[in-house]
């Protein structure tokens, strides 16, 4: 298998499966309600956010691990909304992930936009694109919104642990991101936030649950959110998807970002070279930018069968994976995917393309 | 060990860890993207959630395995007071689990009471009390809201797995439950939402996430929510923790649930008897219910000193927890603690206290 859809779900890494069967046996099983405490369960999502922190430049206690991309966008938009009460739009990009566009035009009670204005409460955006691969240029689009007096909120469901991220040096307010791609921390892994510690403190979820308290158990009458980034945290955190996310973590333990975005762009630079060589006249059209500096790690092709094109193509034992109406997108997950498995996969593609 | 502490974190069951050993290594690591589809990963929420079903009383299409408990009390009291616009209050318990309170009162902007009237959109309620066991009249509840003008969503944390329910024969308008407790779904697992099937069309749900969309890989630029009660699920279900819910469920199959609440009420009736006969003079009070009809499946004692009871029980290797300021809670999991358990609990306890 050449398996070029890890930015849609990230390959199993070899010490997962251990440390699972020893959280589910020893953990839970020997250590009951106790592991809590003594396995540190209860600060699990704040452990493991300092480690998805390093990946994305902020210093530890900016990030925490809960819940899905999807309610962390509802918090989080939400929150923005409250932090700018006399703004009634959020910015958001119609081509952006369902998901995205959705919930942004739920929190603003269908006010959204495409252009920044003195209404807009947040922006929210995908720093690489779901569809596109387009990587736009964080520090700019984030001041751009300071400019006008909003605040930015970024998805990294595609960067996170395959290109490079400042949050803290970019003045990033607030940020989301999944973890079961680039990051293969399992199917459905659960989901960050990152909030800039200079908003910690007015961060106001509307989802005010009991694990995001002060003092969780003492079961006080009234809600005081806890003093930092844990205040995002809902309900109880899931032990066991939390356990598979922190061994995949450990991958990247002494991995620098960078030398992982060299190698994702040189093997996106040969794939589209490879492209332009050999399907020229094939009707496939490269529908990402060519300029690395503007590409995340994955490179979308256009063509009108893209969909019977996948399918052959898995057939063959190559995994990429559609999305409508004509897009295949071929990801180059940079820390197991090699250069002869770019070769092989575009001569499958052109022997594919021969035959639709 | 003896653990009376499954409705905190229910035990480990036999087959959990193997069937979580093939979804890591066989459905993720060898079925990679593919098993969102090839090993029904796209359906569990809704297939578990089915499972969920029958033993709360619920026919197929009414239960979904989605999120946490604090969020799905968040999505489905918003959406109660949307389909009750001319509404303003929600009543909740003060003495109620404190998530469900803060979410209650952040829904309903502060507009909490604790009476119904014409002006009460929704009742949130445990049926099993968090902290004194008490078990209330679901059905007569239910009907007094419905009287009232008012909907209800039932919190079955404390109820799942223990007690009888009957959520369609009850009218019951929506409900939530945790699945780490007595369904032993393991720490932090997945939630679950009930939706009686005549309100599932006009359920708004204030997160409209992608896995919700009624058609969610057309990535459509309008939200349709799915027609049934897949419309309360947001973000990518984490597969990791519901593969172990569901090989915890299969523990159930063939089990009644009528004669696990014999056992249930056997055990609390045995537990109740001797802490009478022998502890009468030590202080301790028993803060549960008496009569077993209107109980859960757990007791709580009440003792001034019941942290450090707590504490000296957990060293005797009885496992209980502690509610503060003076609650010590004793869970009697129907399925696997013994008569011989609760013997032996209460000659530790005795031990404990009259060293106390």
């Amino acid at each position: 298998v050449i398996y070029l859809n890890g930015n849609s779900l990230g390959a199993l890494s070899l010490n997962v499966p251990e440390r699972m069967a020893d959280v589910v046996a020893r953990e839970w099983g020997n250590g009951l309600v106790g592991s809590w405490d003594s396995n540190g369960w209860w600060d699990a999502p704040v452990r493991v956010g300092d480690r998805i922190g390093r990946l994305v430049g902020a210093a530890p206690g900016g990030v925490v691990v809960t819940d899905s991309t999807t309610v962390n966008v509802f918090k989080l938009a939400t929150a923005a909304r409250r932090m700018r009460p006399d703004r009634h739009r959020i910015v958001v990009d119609p081509r952006d992930f369902p998901t995205d566009r959705y919930v942004a035009n739920a929190v603003a009670e269908g006010n959204v936009a495409t252009t920044l204005d003195r209404d807009t409460a947040v922006v929210v955006s995908s720093h690489v694109d779901y569809a596109s691969g387009v990587m736009k240029d964080m520090a700019a689009v984030t001041a751009e919104a300071h400019d006008a007096g909003a605040l930015v909120l970024w998805d990294l469901s595609h960067s996170v642990g395959a290109v490079p991220l400042d949050l803290d040096g970019a003045d990033v307010d607030l940020a989301v991101g999944c973890t079961y791609k680039y990051l293969s921390g399992g199917p459905g892994s659960p989901a960050f936030c990152y909030v800039a510690s200079r908003l910690q403190r007015e961060l106001d979820s509307p989802i005010p649950g009991w694990v995001g308290h002060a003092r969780p158990f003492e079961m006080e009458s009234g809600y005081e959110p806890d003093a930092g980034v844990r205040r995002l945290l809902t309900g109880t955190p899931s032990i066991l998807a939390l356990a598979a996310l922190d061994a995949a973590l450990d991958v990247f333990d002494g991995v620098s970002i960078d030398d992982l975005r060299a190698k994702s762009v040189a093997l996106g630079e040969l794939f589209i070279e490879l492209v332009d060589e050999r399907l020229g006249d094939t009707g496939v059209v490269v529908g990402s930018p060519r300029e690395a500096s503007r590409r995340g790690s994955h490179v979308s092709l256009v063509h009108p069968s893209a969909g019977k094109v996948v399918d052959a193509l898995c057939e063959r034992g190559v995994i990429v994976d559609f999305r409508r109406p004509d897009v295949a997108r071929f990801g180059f997950a940079p820390l197991y995917i090699r250069f002869v498995d770019v070769w092989d996969a575009v001569d499958h593609l052109a022997a594919v393309l021969v035959s639709a």
